[in-house]
């Protein structure tokens, strides 16, 4: 396959909220309670919300930026590049760098939208969770139909009103939830519990597929406050292995057999590692354990429910039949510091070779077509969907990269640590808002 | 290669410490202050110090018994296969399983030795200590020669004192530290801290390996409380990944060229995505990172410090040029419940077809041999250290699998979780010493 000829669906990728995001989706009341984007006098700006000053506005938006200027640092919209939070140029963005469609996890309110489940208000609570929801979807997703797959955040605090969103948002065409690696984590019932249930079986009638990013339960994992900031960098996708294990043996699987579950920006070169001892443990413990997998395996199961994706993974590419060739999915992961932007297909092509075009296709575009279930071909030609037909409309993007200024998380050239990063994260609080 | 001349090295077994481990190594009044080896009324065994009794026996050696028994009850010596904790009936179960050398970890001490560190009086913890290799040294190993590779545990609280143990024991032939993943975890300074310079010197000035064994930090790692205990046996080996991340950062490799580690009982399938992985975030991320590995890579770096080992990992032995075919050894797991003895030649045998022979001789025993410093064949003719030779020697081995009754950790049969696990652990306690 010639690398203008790929087609790209990116199934993780990140939005920074703009300022116009309640705008119209809430009541005068209901407005003048929702968080508020306001500029500090010192330039940064900080979302708002029941007094309180929120994470930075978009964790590590740093596309476009030197590597020199990478980090969490942006902490104001002039330091970020307008296809963050700009839907226009997002897809201007999206089209240099030949991806058809993309889907966007939250920045602010956390991977499964803690900020309002920590409300004590849960009217309040619901109703911005509901406004978010629908923000995302007509307003983020509807302003270029085929170019977005729509994503919901979930309703943590109540399972059944969890259940209820999930049927509104399938109605308006959204067949994602994006919820927790641990619930236990952030104060709710496990994934063990039977209190999802309503929940899962929402998900399951609906053809609602589950997205669970890395990071989502309690964020940054540090070993130590005085590791490199590369430890947790290197180590955070294969951390959600924690998760998949969860899920294996949980009752879910077993219980909602058409359920799919996609593990968001974790990679998949362990995956064959980790099929492979899940099978171990089962045939090894399973007499004392009490375990019934009903005659399959652990790794039969995975296949079955588990949707992966990777960003650049050559191992995982080579073993893509013992990952399960129609579970792979790709994502770019903009605007990220992991991100291959605007090079992704040419890094993609690299890890390729020797892969038939009908296996490259299902992993860059067919297994998220079906599993996310968005068909960009309703909206476009099949050849202005591919990476050299969406570049062809991208030519006056301008993909120099600019310096953006800010502030380095250390001030000499040494090694930049978690504790460092901490700290940098909690001087986005240190500024008086007025 | 044929089944019976392969040669087995295993790096990674368990000792269930005998009751008379203090006899020899310490004066009367020393020894009246050491642990002792107690009969509860309830039939039950426990070690005694300090007035409390500490965490079961022997952790989870169940070698011999029926998978339905598997757990981490055993807590009587009358339920324990002699071959945990007796030399001589542990070498007729090496020549069983063909197994020609073997290094054990301690059980009730911790793996390192946490239970000396965490003393108040350091005298006694440093007593103890030096008792307990003395031990493993000269008793457990020196009984039996070339049959053991000797393995001591560290000084915890003080880094010239275990940097002074290392040199002691080095003089006597061991050329094995036991440490653990995280320092930090258990109240010490994190491997990043400058603390442990003279520990690492004396093991890089006398060619002892530093081994870390999957949870030798703070014990068994659950998700949740309700999650099947399968889950943390699933994912407990590749949980290391983050230990070889901090050590991969560290100043450790850079700063001490020829210093060694091993990562005990982590597998190893999942290494060559976990290196490439790590080479990524390097390029990616480096530049503001300010992380400067002297023109090499990351990987390159693991292959030249760090030794990894596997039980059974089919994935790992196709990409052991991936992981790197010099850093592979082969571990058996003896008496803990994901050991594959007696049948670990079968099973290992399984996994390499195809392998060529000089490489299945570096992954069972070549780079067991260089890399802890042991040599059987000075002990016996390389025909007597093969499988088949071995396992003439002991036809008379009862491999038949024997109950031992004991109480399950669920009283019907519903999945065992984490919550089960930790009350029958607690339940050693309960019962009273008279």
């Amino acid at each position: 396959m010639k690398l203008e000829d790929m087609i790209l669906i990116s199934v993780d990728d990140h939005v920074v909220e703009p300022a116009d995001l309640f705008d119209q989706h809430l009541s005068p009341e209901w407005k003048a309670k929702a968080p508020k984007l306001l500029r500090k006098p010192d330039g940064t700006d900080v979302w708002v919300f029941e007094g309180k000053q929120l994470m930075n506005i978009g964790l590590n938006a740093v596309v476009g930026r030197p590597p020199e200027e990478y980090g969490v640092e942006p902490t104001s919209f002039d330091q970020l590049r307008p296809g963050c939070y700009d839907v226009n140029e997002r897809v201007r963005d999206m089209n240099a760098n030949g991806v058809v469609a993309s889907m966007c996890f939250p920045s602010f309110p956390s991977f499964c939208g803690n900020l309002w489940a920590q409300l004590e208000d849960k009217t309040l609570a619901i109703t911005m969770l509901r406004a978010y929801n629908d923000w995302h979807i007509d307003e983020w997703c509807g302003a270029h139909p085929g170019r977005f797959i729509p994503l919901a955040l979930p309703v943590m605090w109540d399972a059944e009103l969890a259940a209820e969103e999930v049927r509104r948002v399938a109605k308006k065409g959204c067949y994602a939830l994006s919820f927790t690696e641990n619930p236990d984590k952030i104060g709710f019932p496990s994934i063990h519990d039977s209190h999802w249930d309503p929940l899962w079986k929402a998900c399951s009638d609906e053809g609602v597929i589950v997205c669970i990013h890395i990071g989502s339960a309690s964020g940054m994992s540090f070993t130590t406050m005085d590791s490199p900031v590369d430890v947790m960098i290197a180590t955070s996708p294969v951390s959600i292995v924690s998760c998949a294990a969860d899920l294996l043996w949980s009752q879910i699987l077993r219980r909602y057999p058409t359920l799919k579950f996609a593990l968001s920006e974790g990679g998949i070169g362990w995956i064959p590692y980790f099929l492979e001892r899940a099978d171990y443990v089962h045939e090894h413990h399973h007499k004392w354990t009490h375990q019934d997998f009903g005659g399959k395996r652990p790794s039969d199961l995975f296949r079955e429910h588990i949707v992966t994706c990777f960003i650049d993974d050559r191992i995982g590419v080579r073993l893509r039949h013992d990952v399960g060739i129609d579970t792979i999915t790709w994502e770019c992961d903009y605007p990220h510091s992991d991100s291959t932007w605007p090079r992704a297909p040419e890094r993609l092509m690299d890890s390729l070779g020797g892969v038939p075009d009908d296996e490259i296709n299902k992993m860059t575009f067919g297994n998220a077509m079906r599993e996310f279930r968005i068909d960009p071909f309703v909206h476009r030609s099949r050849q202005a969907c591919t990476v050299g037909g969406l570049r062809a409309e991208a030519v006056d993007v301008d993909l120099s990269v600019k310096s953006h200024g800010g502030n380095a998380p250390v001030s000499e050239p040494r090694p930049v640590t978690a504790q460092d990063i901490t700290q940098q994260l909690a001087q986005v609080y240190a500024s008086p808002l007025e």
